[in-house]
């Protein structure tokens, strides 16, 4: 599929994250208005509130873009947001009939704040990137421990805390927490010295289901709304502690970040890809009827206060051994009802080189080789002042489908009341 | 604290659970009308939708009754707690100036459907209970590793899902799930055989946190609403599978359990109790300033099919070797925002004598003792046509504090899609 041709010009700029290609959704506010659903154009947003109040668009009786989320609109189920996507195409094609209707609610971007897109009902967060696993692995338990025995068999997943999914951009205050280094006897309270990124992409389920009812690989595809950067801070030395037996738990509490921008799943159709080659074979519940990851290429930046941010990995969502509709019928399985706003992390995604690893943990492989930034400054784990910046797209024929940036800065630690 | 006499007769019962002394909040809805607020006296309920319309009860401009959850009443904070408590005691006692406009607004519990008393945010469940940590670890582990180093430090806990938390009565499907025996190669997909109960007790969370805002043990309890029966029902097999390395996952996401009635902080004051002597001194951000448990007599009782309820445990929620104060504290310490609605499970509350244990796994041992029924059937796990009750209240002198029962009724497992 060629760029397609938008009356927005910066809208089919060939470097643009949003050209008329991806209309993502997100949450915006100016000029003191309330927080509102908007769409991405270029460097615009369309104003979604103001097209329903306008009557350009109408989805149902009750008004589902006045409002500081798309979970309305989500619940309307898929046929809706496909009839929204061919009239926001209808809208903004190069020749579109109501252009002069349209244009003044497109609001520059640069002249907005950017929102939480949805209001997440809960958060799971899976392991489902091989090279992140067998790299973790190797770190905790050893080479010839490193994959656990079910992780061939299922995307293996614990439920994060929706309470603190914050949108690109809140400040990261530096988590507390009890910390034991490996030869003292006792733990102490105090502020993390491991802290790190997980580069993920994060799944939004835009269909419920009932308590008790599983559902197919492919049923749950057609379930997933779309996708949003992810960045599921972790606090290694209060989790090397703290999960066993039970799992991480205030290791990644205290904040996971995503991209403003939910890139539909519809967008990102021409990038479909495969999972790849299964090791062990699958059971046949977890099957999958077609390509269901993406090919989207993803980079770590790292911008400590005061210098110019530099990438310090690449790699591509294809690198899942699991997709996320895998995950979403694994999770639906046992009888777990699933909800509109249910976010799904991937799992960190790294590739097989060095410089391909999704994880401070990993690139600098548990703190032993600290990684050399441009200025000479070396990073084992985060510093205070420090942003992080993911980014990522997938690449067309002249065009980009993209996520923009989902970033954090880091601050320091509170001190305990 | 001597039984406080009522003018609802049957609230004077020595054996209700629900005397003046309780006044435990629920959701009930009768007669066609919506589900909305209510209180349980003796063997009513009094309506207090109808006593807000009625304008005998306004506690802010909002109405907070007419809601089929308690969640806005817990958002105007404890003062106002103490308020509602204080006129209800005006308008119940045996004296009670108002109890001519008041009577018309009570309706036998007999006439009602009981509801989820509360929107749960988010479900925590935790893993204090010394007993069942000790059994479930010697089981898994063996008995030189049953306790897990960090546990005598912090109230390990996982996070659970919110999605499936259901009220007494909800029928629970069978879930399904992979398996594997220990001799299998591979694992298969279906039914669990060992399904189980767990025994806890629920903490509601009342007032929110900031993210980045750690709070005291003292604060976290002034925080806690009140608290419910809580069954974490559990799929030993599916668990035993997937558990390593990141924690419980679809074996817990299928179903929990909680009572209809939230009894409040406030009607457990007198049963106040101290956690037991500490093994290992706590980090000062653990340590209680006072009693922070509770004397509660809990029991476990089974109804197979056709057959009468008979008890199969009884136990004290003062065997928590951690309060809920504590864990609410540890849960906030990293920063995670709690929010008005969070439920925290205990974790199962077991005794030191074999029939003082809250989980099948440990009365049967994991399966290799089957205990064995009046009427001579036996029981590892729970089979289909099983309703598990779970109830529990404090002893007053001459009156209970009481949570009612917290059942469900084990059907078989859906097929797959």
């Amino acid at each position: 599929m060629p760029l397609m041709k938008s009356w927005v010009a910066s809208a089919n700029d060939p470097e643009t994250h949003f050209p008329l290609n991806n209309l993502p959704y997100g949450v915006f506010s100016n000029n003191g208005h309330d927080a509102r659903c908007g769409v991405a154009i270029g460097n615009q947003v369309l104003d979604m509130a103001a097209l329903e109040t306008a009557e350009l668009i109408r989805l149902s009786n009750a008004p589902v873009f006045d409002l500081p989320y798309w979970n309305d609109l989500m619940e309307l189920g898929p046929e809706t947001w496909q009839a929204l996507r061919e009239r926001l195409h209808e809208f903004l094609r190069e020749d579109a009939p109501e252009r002069a209707q349209v244009a003044p609610h497109l609001v520059p971007m640069a002249d907005v704040t950017l929102h939480m897109p949805l209001v997440v009902s809960e958060y799971t967060d899976f392991y489902a990137g091989r090279h992140h696993a067998t790299n973790v692995g190797t770190m905790f338990r050893g080479a010839e421990n490193a994959l656990p025995p079910n992780w061939l068999h299922l995307p293996i997943g614990y439920n994060g805390r929706a309470s603190t999914v914050v949108v690109s951009g809140t400040e990261i205050r530096r988590p507390l927490g009890q910390i034991k280094a490996p030869e003292a006897e006792n733990p102490s309270f105090g502020a993390c010295e491991r802290l790190d990124i997980e580069l993920e992409m994060g799944a939004i389920v835009g269909v419920s289901t009932q308590m008790g009812q599983p559902v197919t690989v492919a049923q749950a595809d057609q379930m997933i709304f779309g996708y949003v950067l992810l960045n599921d801070w972790s606090a290694r030395d209060i989790q090397a502690w703290e999960y066993q037996p039970l799992g991480p738990f205030q290791a990644k509490a205290f904040a996971t970040s995503i991209s403003p921008w939910i890139v539909t799943k519809a967008a990102l159709e021409p990038f479909r890809t495969t999972t790849p080659e299964r090791e062990r074979e699958l059971l046949p519940y977890l099957k999958e009827p077609g390509p269901m990851l993406f090919d989207i290429d993803l980079a770590v930046l790292i911008e400590p206060q005061g210098a110019a941010p530099e990438v310090i990995a690449r790699t591509n969502y294809n690198q899942m051994y699991y997709s996320a509709a895998q995950q979403l019928t694994h999770h639906a399985s046992s009888g777990c009802a699933m909800n509109t706003g249910d976010l799904l992390g991937s799992g960190t995604i790294s590739g097989p080189e060095k410089d391909q690893r999704g994880s401070l943990l990993e690139l600098s492989w548990g703190g032993k080789e600290p990684i050399t930034l441009q200025d000479g400054q070396t990073r084992s784990f985060i510093e205070d002042g420090d942003t992080m910046i993911l980014t990522g797209h997938a690449q067309g024929n002249g065009y980009k489908v993209g996520f923009g940036t989902c970033s954090g800065k880091v601050v320091p630690a509170p001190s305990f009341p």
